[in-house]
């Protein structure tokens, strides 16, 4: 028989069953609220009801397992105890809430129910206690319109057309008697009206509904517990758990908690905070409030809320009373449950308090979502203030994270003379210029058709999500820094900007006015998220800057924790630099080709087409003579620029026929050059054309035909380096030969090495020159004869790109007609040309490393496919053993935490071994 | 220290050092010389150098081991014993001959040197002993003809201008005397002519080669020694070596004999003999000889012999005497030694002879080079002799000697009214057409720009190898059956006639004369190769016969031998019927599409391209309705052909715009069909292009991407299963998923079967039906990954072709641009499309059988690629445990014949195991 499970987990009183670290069972804030009890900081009593319920409640056809019910009497008996008050006791009544909480916070994609145990038998009790019969009468409001929604309607999955829903219902009869009793606000209604709406709410419900609402407490608790199962399977939920890559069978678990109430008059409050800035990570207690309100007032962004304290008040919020100013020392108190917070978890906390009637309440706190530049400043910070070790804090920031510095920004040029049309809240990083849509669903399809787009809201909700991420940019008229819109695009890094009250946005008419002006949907706007101004217009975005003190100091901390190599792919000595900048440790991909297409002078690709419809071995010969000046020069400016850092170069790798020009003039100016008619340049170029030029004539079969192309790039390589030296400069090359798949290729090739090898010595008077000979490994032949491949190659770098493509069989090109229908169905978990395959591609990298080892254990191995860049693979790349990732210059610094990351997963607490050579 | 090494075998008076097992140290010839004295066959005494002089030799600068010298002057010593002879005694001389002899026969390729001894001061006591001037004077002139050539000019490593060396002037010079004194034929000539001529010669020699003729027998003997091994490294002997592909270091052994003379009057001759005929396989001694001649006189093919015995008399040689009848007691006692040779040896022996004197010597034996025909008969009936085992008799065919057998032949239909232009010796097998070409660099230039064409020469010679193999069919005007073009043909399994006579062939002028009929270069003519008649004109080829009572009871023995299973891939019931006829065991691989591509109605072929230009689900469900009937009829046509047997069937597997129409006509039929424009129906053409369609949208992923086509094809494969069990009769589809990758494409595949299969169960009130389904692994990530795919599949298929395609990153239509390179530069051994590459895709092969058995031990695995019929790729099939593998209907014999070779070679003297299920 199975052990008796423990399906429910009381907290109050200072002492808690569960803890932080059972976030499994208990999800994230039924965990945390444990915690925090346990750390006897005060949080109204209550339960968490396990994970397990939710799996089980799925697992059979929607049924609880035997045991809940008694489990939750008894919690509920527990609360009733510590509170002192009785769910239903017309005399003293306790109201609870239920709210859903997974392992990940899922902010607002699940249900939430309040004021369960409002009844017309406890309503009357409850009057006299509080002596506030407008409160009452508005908790029972909203519980009517809550639950009758949530619960009876959605949870009953009841599917009411467009504007038909029970909530829109209920909001026409509360408009209607606002406009019939000349209120402008909800708060604007006295207690009888209030009274009388609930009726009126009673009887639209039973009319709707063909329901009464119930009056029983037991029956509303258990009706919100199904309904909050129920919201995990709902479509917003499985959505954004797609979207963010959370299983499905995770399940969420439930927290039923006395309720507590910011909304009980002016010496109640509610409130969310951060124990530092989530947007800058500056060290500073950072939040927002508002007096008389409940905490979904504050999430939802209708009212624009008050700041925490004096000290970060902005210029947009300098004129708003703080709680420190108001409530001085109930601002002392919270402060100190900060600074506990922050000692006890060492890290930033996102924390709900509520204060009733004076009475500060802690109602959640969790690790709190940021910005990629908050999350290294903290990383940073926590580290110098000793709170957290260097391989904590290399965990600190997320890749995307990192990336969101990393991205582009508005040009800061174009900013000084750009036209600002409003200044709003910034709420995510980075600039970005996009096209005004007004909803989800034409940001989606906008974007779909290659369209950028920034979505304009005046709010945003958890059903706008797709939408969201479909867009490049969000800016909203409405809402707080801790906003749905802002919390969502703080969490993807995306360009956002919140609370921009100076735009009216309108939806319906597809405009926004600013002043005297008008938007339509369709005009250009730009985003400075870092700093929260709208410009009109398109203006002109640039690259991040990679001397960013605080992002220097980071990579350090990740460079000394880090076992794997880091490189850049770069074709040019301008990339190389910029790859240095970024920290590069050498050059793991030089495409040779890649020259040709630089800016400036079209000579070389003229020189290149010349050698390469050449007929016979003297046409291609002499074109090879003309074109060595160029890539001579391209290298040793390369090679230069990396001052002795290793730089792998890579022979002519692609299929001919790419170079070959299609436009008449350029065919014809072709043709006089070689001496032949333009018909016959078009044959030659014919006679190039391939079936599957990805698996044709290139790469090192290119060299065993045409030894003398091959001759002439390593003569480059190796004067190149000549010359340098005689210049008394350093210079490291690595010679790498594309595409082989049988060592007698490289064979080949290394006879033409040496002959010219010995050439160059004697040309430039030198008794050695320092250089290597590897190979590419992108045929799946040659990862799986590595052993002999090795035999003739001092590395191996994986072209993982290829080797994606010959492994699964997958042309790049043209995977669209069905890797759509992969990924949906599940064929595949990814893209494998985004992350590497790991069980298929994965396997022959696996099996190449080994092998080549076998032969030669000093095989230097890495890997200088577009997966270089990319943290899962990167991740896989310091598990089998590699020295070292290159990746395009961008993405190195991306690359060094992400080693760094691993170094630590692979060996928490060990210190970093003394890495290979790169 | 090394034991030191023994160089040099001595044989004669019935004692031999060596034996017939030695053929690496001691050549073929040598090691058979030295049996056959064992065995007290008369072979005139003599001694073999062995190979390891020859290898030794040219790892020390072509110097002699020192132990050399001693060891052949001893065996001299022993020779002249035995002889009663001394070499050099002016008294008494010993002639010896100088004769390769390597491990594998290389008939003509090496050098020899007759009449070693015969000097100025061992010619008049040679003179005197034999009473015969013209003999001893004819044997000196031919010492220094060919003396002059191979060791003075040749191994001198002299490159005379064409037709400037030595022997065409010393040729010359025998021309101008014969002129002079009226001598029509060499035979005319006097003693004393000869003489003169003998001065004449060496006068000749030492003017053009600037030395003297040695006149020393020592100085003769090792310069003729020298030239033999020199010769092993000659042109010829390298081309030879790699057309045949034996190995360069080998090396040849040295026999060196004393010497017979068969030319020493009409009580001599010398002859060729196969102890069964080389070209029928028919149990009768069969052979040619002529009197007062050299061996190299029959060998040359320059005078027509005589037949060996009256039985074996043909139309053409009815007429000439036999030795049966000219001299009966030495045909006597050479048959005996026939008997003694085939019952020693086992096989069919090729034997030379001389009598000299009337006294019968024997030369050589070795086994005998023979046509398929002959190899199939003689190993057939030396089993029903029990001359040998099953596992013997299946090793005397080779899979090459099989295909002869199933070489396309003259269609006799054509042949009865063909234009018959000469009748010659039946040389090579089968028939053949083609172009007249006249030199061997002609053959080799036509048929490498892809002209059938047949090499027409007086007689061929060594030099003439490569342009033979490059010929479709060989015909002379001159030699014997054992001529050497006979011999090159039979050993190649080439058509080839010989010996006829009545075509006058003038390379010079490039015509054949015959009758009053001239025939040119490109003129095509037709052989009859099995019965030698040459034909005007390009007469049909047809298939062979598959019902050869020689043939079936042939491979039945190697039914009974062999482990692996052999299917044939076949595509309609028309190939499935030939499949069976020739042994299949089933069918490997039908492919669907093939289908649409068959005679008849191209109404399939249309509803195809309807379902294939399909844009939406619902066309597509609609054409795939129409091609419904199509599809079944021909899978149960299959089916029923194969009564039972398994049938592999593929489900839709190339890329679809191949099946695209390219001509307006049939585009605009479309168009109307699917109610769309030509133009739309042009742009979904073009929607359907790919970069790479072998890495494409192919396979499973058009299964993924439509199901219903695979629902389609399933249906029609389970309804065909189900009607013909109504019917009674019995039909085992095994449904093959092609191009998969990973697991889920075979899930998501499988659960569309297991709909199918219930809704067919249901339609047909059937309870089961018995079928397979399994996969094509073709993909490197499914051999890789093969644990998981073999969960989801019943049988592997390995489509080599891909995987090969994939596996070295070569795509098979696109490697005509380097292959050649690739293979002359030896960077590949063989092209792996036709053999299989087992170092890189065996590999993956292996992996793949490996992990799939791990998971299901019973996993049942075949091979449906082209490879499937190439032997050396069957013996890898078998080693690697694969149950069967599957080929073209025409290569099922050779299949079943290799599988039955490499179960004799895996398990020698083992009884076959019980057969794994096929």
């Amino acid at each position: 028989m199975a052990k008796a499970r423990k399906y429910v987990y009381f907290f109050g009183a200072g002492k808690a069953e569960g803890r932080a670290d059972m976030k499994e069972l208990l999800g994230g804030k039924g965990a945390n609220l444990a915690e925090m009890t346990n750390l006897k900081i005060p949080v109204p009593a209550g339960f968490t009801i396990t994970t397990e319920v939710c799996t089980h409640y799925y697992a059979h056809s929607r049924k609880y397992p035997a045991e809940l019910k008694a489990a939750v009497n008894k919690a509920v008996a527990g609360v009733e105890k510590v509170m002192g008050k009785k769910l239903g006791d017309p005399e003293n009544p306790l109201l609870v809430s239920c709210r859903s909480g997974a392992r990940a916070s899922m902010p607002g994609m699940m249900e939430t129910v309040l004021n369960i145990g409002l009844t017309t038998a406890t309503i009357p009790g409850l009057i006299r206690l509080t002596a506030n019969p407008r409160f009452v009468w508005d908790a029972y409001r909203r519980l009517i319109m809550m639950y009758s929604d949530v619960v009876m309607e959605k949870a009953a999955g009841l599917e009411p057309a467009e504007g038909r829903g029970i909530r829109t219902q209920l909001e026409h009869v509360m408009e209607h008697m606002k406009h019939e009793v000349g209120a402008k606000a909800d708060t604007d209604l006295t207690a009888e009206q209030l009274e009388r709406l609930c009726t009126l709410f009673r009887a639209k419900v039973q009319e709707v509904l063909q329901k009464p609402f119930p009056d029983d407490p037991q029956e509303q608790l258990w009706g919100a517990i199904g309904a909050v199962f129920q919201s995990w399977n709902g479509k917003r939920a499985i959505s954004y758990r797609r979207i963010e890559g959370l299983p499905d069978d995770w399940g969420t678990a439930i927290n039923v908690q006395a309720m507590v109430f910011g909304n009980m008059g002016d010496d109640s409050a509610t409130g969310v905070a951060f124990t530092r800035n989530p947007a800058t990570g500056e060290d500073k207690f950072f939040g927002e409030w508002l007096t008389n309100a409940q905490g979904e007032d504050v999430v939802a962004g209708i009212r624009t809320p008050n700041p925490l304290n004096i000290s970060t008040k902005s210029e947009h919020t300098a004129h708003l009373k703080s709680l420190e100013e108001v409530m001085p020392q109930t601002y002392k108190a919270l402060a100190a449950i900060r600074n506990n917070l922050e000692k006890h978890y060492r890290d930033m906390q996102d924390i709900e308090f509520t204060i009733e009637k004076g009475t500060l309440w802690m109602l959640q706190t969790r690790t709190g979502k940021r910005t990629g530049t908050a999350a290294l400043r903290m990383g940073v910070e926590m580290l110098r203030q000793r709170l957290i070790t260097k391989e904590v804090a290399v965990t600190r920031v997320t890749p995307a994270q990192l990336d969101e510095l990393l991205h582009r920004i508005l040009d800061p040029k174009a900013e000084k003379t750009g036209k600002v049309l409003a200044k709003g809240l910034p709420a995510g990083p980075g600039g970005t210029t996009g096209r005004v849509v007004f909803t989800a669903a034409e940001a989606v399809a906008w974007s779909a058709r290659g369209e950028k787009v920034i979505l304009c809201r005046k709010e945003t909700n958890p059903e706008d999500v797709e939408g969201m991420r479909a867009a490049g940019g969000i800016l909203t008229a409405l809402g707080g820094m801790t906003s749905h819109a802002a919390l969502v695009a703080r969490g993807w890094g995306k360009c956002c900007i919140v609370g921009c009250g100076a735009l009216k946005i309108d939806a319906a008419s597809r405009t926004i006015t600013v002043g005297d002006q008008t938007l339509r949907e369709g005009d250009w706007i730009s985003l400075n998220g870092s700093k929260g101004v709208v410009y009109a217009g398109q203006l002109p975005t640039v690259d991040p800057d990679p001397e960013n003190p605080m992002l220097v100091e980071f990579l350090k901390v990740c460079d000394a924790v880090r076992r794997l190599g880091v490189r850049a792919n770069a074709d040019s000595p301008k990339d190389a630099a910029v790859a240095r900048k970024f920290g590069a440790e050498g050059i793991g991909l030089l495409r040779t080709e890649h020259m040709f297409y630089g800016e400036g002078s079209d000579e070389p690709l003229f020189k290149l087409r010349k050698m390469i419809l050449s007929k016979t071995p003297e046409e291609r010969r002499a074109a090879c003579d003309e074109l060595f000046p160029y890539v001579k020069n391209d290298i040793k400016g390369t090679l230069a620029a990396m001052d002795g850092l290793p730089v792998t170069i890579r022979l002519l790798d692609p299929p001919l026929h790419e170079f070959v020009p299609q436009d008449e003039a350029k065919q014809k100016e072709l043709a006089d050059s070689l001496g032949i008619s333009l018909s016959d340049v078009r044959k030659r170029a014919e006679g190039l054309h391939e079936s599957n030029p990805m698996m044709g004539h290139r790469g090192v079969r290119l060299g065993i035909t045409y030894p003398e192309v091959s001759e002439m790039q390593i003569r480059a390589i190796l004067e190149a380096t000549a010359e340098l030296l005689k210049e008394g400069k350093k210079a490291l090359p690595e010679i790498m030969i594309p595409v082989t798949c049988t060592v007698e290729e490289l064979k080949d090739q290394a006879a033409i090495i040496a002959k010219v090898k010995a050439e160059v010595l004697a040309k430039f008077g030198l008794k050695k020159l320092n250089f290597l000979v590897g190979t590419m490994i992108e045929i799946p032949r040659a990862a799986l004869t590595a052993n002999k491949m090795a035999a003739a190659a001092e590395f191996f770098s994986f072209g993982t790109n290829d080797l994606t493509q010959m492994g699964l069989g997958f042309s790049r090109d043209d995977v669209g007609a069905f890797m759509p229908d992969y990924i949906a169905k599940k064929i595949l978990p990814a893209d494998p040309f985004q992350t590497i395959d790991q069980e298929g591609v994965g396997e022959l990298i696996k099996i190449g490393i080994e092998r080549g080892r076998a032969t030669r254990p000093g095989l230097k191995v890495g890997i200088c496919g577009e997966h270089g860049g990319d943290p899962a693979s990167i991740h896989f790349c310091h598990k089998v053993g590699m020295n070292y990732v290159s990746c395009s210059p961008f993405r190195v610094p991306i690359a060094r935490l992400a080693a760094a990351q691993i170094a630590v997963k692979d060996a928490p607490g060990k210190k970093p071994a003394k890495k290979g050579r790169k």
